[in-house]
């Protein structure tokens, strides 16, 4: 079924308003998560409300937070998202690092006491919606990323997200998990009874598998690049330097150490980092988007090894998608419409999305 | 033969004033390629020098510079290095984002008109020294780096350094190329006669080879990842942020483009990309450094898949290496000391580091 952003932002708003949001910050966390849809993150959007529904029984979401800034100067803060799911206080976060970068050039701003985020680019969006460079970081409350050499899993899937702004072309749009594969991608292969790529997870003894079933049991990912002869070693540095930036600067839990450092925290205590830059601080006004279009044009125009496959920039797949779902709607699966329906249900939620 | 780091210097610094480099120019380049030495990053110290040399004929270094700063704010600066070798820019620049970061919590400064700067992660370490996280990012004069689904090189090696303060343990150091791997390894192979690791590289056709003439003829790296199933767009698309960083922000040249775009430009202008940040901005004094520490342990005690290859962490090389060194000496091959030696000679400088 293809549902029309607003449609589907409407009974998502109804949803987080019966869990006891707000009205502006169910309107805020629905507007995030459709940000993702809309540009055809599929991962990231609606798909998520059973995760989040299942967070709520766990008692892990505030839904009447007091979020504030705990610390701040004109170019840094530090926020307290008063255990919200993510959304709300990350846009507050990256909101106020646009306000202060466009007054300094550059700020940086980090959250802690916080919950899953959604998308990390959805939010270097509202930078580049300004003429801004956006990046935006986040930690897990839980492991799934193992360390080269480990078999223990010591990180999350740690994203980073960098958006830049262009002319011509709209955005440079570059959101990644520092894990070789997302989740996603071993339970597809389980669906579909195909093997996984040999690198992309362990088995429960740390040994590479091509066993759908033996990952998604183990749940332990490759860092990007996979093996340690593939420079694993990288993808493990990069989700090490997230969790510095999403984890020690704001003061959040380091998921592996939380139980023996915080035995009687009631929360997960993630973190979240956000960063805005203007390039006008360092250039004049405009000379920065006309040099992104000018890389971005000569990417396009690489000759590809498969006549049919030609080569993509970041931010190029979303884009298309985000034309194509404006007109259309956003394809949403039968099985997750119906376990949204539960959930709204479950929250005495009324149901606006027809049969 | 191993040589006293103090030794090396004095030696570097006598080819760069031969070279015509100021006194204080030629100490600090020296400085920062003992740097890597001392780290055991064997790749970008004193073998560098056969290839400044060359530059150096080739005309592309100015050894009589202006650096100066072009635009400035509080917390953001442009410096142009006026077509010196990176490292005295460098060295300035990132002393400029930390001295303004001390006072304001956060800083990045992006320099213009540069060339080769040496190992990336030794100006994070300038940082970390005074208590900052300091990060440090390239771009190259030459492309090797081919985009998923592409076969022409559209980026350097584009690394990413990020260092960070600890207590018990001295830094996280982290430092990689955003390639899978570095043309060395591609050269290591040739001299050993071993096939290359399937991934690294391609031939001139754009196909994965495993051989390392056919992989040093063509020159076109894997971004990190490899391959499209183990998400070499990932790492394609960290090359790409780097390179906006470095050219795209401070107005450098972007290497594919130049010959079109700049016919008449006699120097490359390759860029540079500082951040200095103060965790003390958003914790209280020596909180970060804890935390810091206490993620570092965890990750030693993960349990190894080999018992006798423990899982390391982001630096753990590169302080060994500096331990053993300072002690017993660089290690400098006999082939790269007569190089060294044909330079100094060539360029009129006098040999101090005997027979």
């Amino acid at each position: 079924m293809n549902i029309q952003r607003s449609d589907l932002q409407r009974q998502l708003e109804a949803i987080f308003t019966a869990w006891g949001m707000s009205a502006e910050h169910a309107a805020t966390t629905a507007l995030r998560l459709t940000d993702a849809d809309i540009r055809g993150i599929d991962s990231h959007g609606v798909t998520l409300v059973p995760l989040y529904a299942q967070l709520r029984a766990e008692g892990q979401i505030n839904f009447k937070p007091n979020i504030r800034v705990l610390r701040e100067s004109p170019v840094t803060a530090l926020v307290d998202a008063d255990h919200m799911l993510g959304h709300v206080p990350s846009t507050f976060a990256m909101e106020l690092a646009i306000e202060k970068a466009k007054k300094t050039g550059l700020a940086a701003v980090a959250v802690k006491n916080s919950n899953h985020y959604g998308a990390a680019g959805v939010y270097g969006v509202l930078a580049a919606e300004q003429g801004l460079i956006g990046m935006s970081f986040t930690s897990v409350w839980h492991g799934a990323v193992v360390p080269t050499f480990g078999k223990e899993p010591m990180f999350g899937t740690n994203p980073i997200a960098f958006v830049a702004p262009g002319k011509k072309h709209k955005t440079f749009f570059f959101d990644i998990a520092t894990s070789t594969v997302a989740v996603g991608k071993l339970k597809l292969a389980q669906i579909h009874g195909r093997p996984l790529h040999e690198g992309w997870a362990m088995d429960k003894e740390g040994r590479l598998t091509t066993s759908a079933e033996a990952g998604l049991e183990a749940m332990m990912l490759t860092p990007l690049g996979g093996t340690r002869p593939m420079s694993s070693h990288k993808g493990y540095g990069l989700a090490a330097m997230v969790e510095i930036l999403c984890s020690m600067v704001p003061g959040a839990f380091y998921a592996p150490t939380r139980e023996t450092r915080h035995p009687d925290a009631k929360h997960w205590n993630i973190g979240h980092f956000f960063l805005a830059m203007d390039p006008k601080a360092f250039r004049g006004e405009g000379e920065f988007e006309d040099d992104l279009d000018d890389m971005i044009d000569a990417l396009h125009a690489v000759s590809p090894v498969d006549p049919n496959q030609p080569v993509l920039v970041a931010g190029d797949p979303e884009e298309k998608a985000m034309a194509e779902r404006t007109r259309n709607g956003i394809p949403v699966p039968d099985n997750l419409l119906a376990q949204v329906r539960d959930v709204a249900r479950d929250a005495g939620a009324p149901w606006l999305l027809g049969a």
